[in-house]
């Protein structure tokens, strides 16, 4: 299916945007922070494409990580998904057409209800193209619902492949816009995971309006691994976000601020203990959720006991992650999260570990014209 | 007045508390995180003077910071208060005597009920001194209520005197908790404005149970200068502490938590620019307790206009605290929010521009024996 741009897709905080910031190349490290105010305007000329194809991968990412809730997330290497894209004369000029999704059955081809569709979508508008049609096709690399930034992922692959298609004029931050059009109507307005998904690294969102993000760089030459273990359970995100009081005591405000720095400055001085001291420390959403998820607070205590910084809900979960610094001892200490899913869950999990991607969703194959 | 070890004074926290850190110097700055966990022990032997006087000074500090409230304060150079220690035969063996206290008529002789008493005796009782007498004087160089942390650089200027004296054996964490006990007689039981006034920069208070300080390192090669505002009017601490929610609304408290982390990040960054829009950021604290200050609004609004990077209430005020780089433009600024307090609140006030401190207390005088 095509979708024109004159479609009643809604770019609500497109439409109501403007970016102010400076052009400047994707992943720049040097200047942490990034703003864009009122609404994105399309580029004033219509850039060509440069390639027959290009294919991008983006990363999973964990959003939240303990008391970052809902401002804070990284993303993680070796897990997600890809978009090839293709110039393609058989789509109708200024559409797009998914041609392909594999590794899901159940999404929907239709682009205004598929992620990387509305985030292609939002990207094209941003570009401002209307003479060339263009083909997607979607591998999905992560489970839906898992907590690891599945939508995420595919609509930071899909917002770069159309981007880096014409020449990559947009930057992460427009880019991040784009991503929001689809998680907004997948699982909320919620930054934490796209922008890490298309930034890398951990990325603090700061605010909304203007949408403005922190780049917190990891120092080059430390290591970091997550363990990731993904039970087979659902935990949608609506229902954990209904679980959610609506008013916090203060002193567990003052804690948890004071953790969430903690936490910013353990991941700027790449101090991995206190990383993990802060991961585990949450004392308003995770223990909402994890009664929610079978099994959850004996893989968090199973996970420490073997020897992990810390350990948390990743994103809403259902997925467990922790913080190791070697990645041999972190396949242990997931074997012993998943046995803790197993035995006090009753839950079949795999465990993965994997390091922090610092680079986001990136080209990885293209075709020149 | 001369009070013994043995006399009723309730060190509680000290007595639950066991230092199990290294002793390492003061102002060590290599390693940020410093933990104390259980009772505070006393040194196995008693330790002589090394000295027949000291004098030390201990900062201004200010402390909350917008969104830091409760976890998160910063020293001031150039304001404070002065101890003057030494021995003296007059007094009983074991015990300390205050002999004068200049720059404030209202305090109390009475080492038990004086900041800088409370401070000495508890790290007099840490250092186990039983065979020396002390005499005590003391300088207060910062008005009481200011919202500068007068109480926490009598203590610890006190508490340094006493450990400087003996060959400093207590590090600035066994420092802190000393300051602790007198904190927690005077204004609560909150290491805030102890812990920078001590160790100098800025400190963030990870936990009390065990007491885990974070020290965050402004980068050396950067300036940061407070202008610090005070009008004549009082905002007793207690009546600042009743105007606060018992509870928070999630909203607000995901955004301040993230504006914590950005405070944090800034800090850690030296992003002058982004510490004051943090400092400017409370959604909690600050709008309770600013309309109870006489043209507190006005004068935020003053400085930020004026140039200042953000600006807040210094501690629970009633002095406001703005954020510069320039010296001589937080003097013009500092002209503004006189004014501006005057106008809106008929209050006179008086500003100051004052550079971060990054050293904490400290000798400034000794005569060895």
């Amino acid at each position: 299916m095509a979708v024109c741009f004159s479609s009643p897709v809604k770019l609500k905080s497109i439409d109501h945007f403007t970016l102010l910031f400076n052009p400047k190349p994707k992943n720049n490290t040097n200047k942490p922070i990034f703003k864009c105010n009122a609404s994105v305007t399309t580029t004033a000329t219509e850039p060509q494409p440069l390639f027959t194809s290009v294919k991008t991968f983006a990363p999973a990412t964990v959003a939240n990580l303990g008391p970052g809730f809902d401002f804070l997330g990284c993303a993680v290497d070796g897990l997600g998904d890809y978009v090839s894209l293709r110039v393609d004369p058989s789509v109708h000029p200024g559409e797009i057409s998914i041609s392909e999704i594999s590794g899901h059955s159940k999404l929907s081809k239709n682009p205004l209800w598929n992620c990387a569709g509305i985030a292609a979508i939002a990207t094209m508008k941003m570009l401002n193209i209307r003479s060339v049609g263009l083909s997607l096709s979607l591998e999905k690399g992560l489970p839906l619902g898992s907590g690891l930034g599945s939508s995420a992922a595919s609509a930071a692959a899909a917002a770069v492949a159309v981007n880096e298609m014409f020449g990559g004029k947009l930057n992460s931050e427009e880019l991040v816009l784009a991503g929001l059009e689809s998680e907004a109507k997948v699982s909320g307005y919620h930054a934490d995971n796209i922008a890490p998904a298309i930034m890398g690294g951990f990325i603090l969102v700061r605010s909304y309006d203007p949408l403005e993000l922190m780049r917190l760089s990891f120092p080059q030459n430390k290591e970091l691994f997550f363990v990731l273990a993904s039970p087979e359970f659902e935990a949608p995100t609506k229902k954990m976000r209904a679980a959610l009081p609506a008013e916090v005591m203060m002193p567990h405000h003052v804690w948890n601020c004071s953790q969430a720095g903690a936490l910013v400055a353990s991941v700027l001085q790449g101090d991995l203990a206190g990383l993990g001291k802060a991961l585990s420390s949450d004392k308003i959403v995770e223990p909402k959720r994890a009664p929610l998820i079978p099994g959850m607070e004996a893989v968090k205590k199973a996970a420490i006991k073997a020897g992990a910084f810390g350990c948390t809900i990743s994103g809403a979960g259902p997925t467990a992650v922790a913080v190791v610094e070697d990645e041999e001892m972190g396949k242990a200490i997931g074997e012993r999260m998943v046995e803790a899913f197993w035995k006090d869950g009753n839950l079949k999990a795999v465990a993965v570990v994997k390091r922090l991607d610092r680079v986001g969703a990136r080209l990885v194959g293209s075709i020149p014209r």
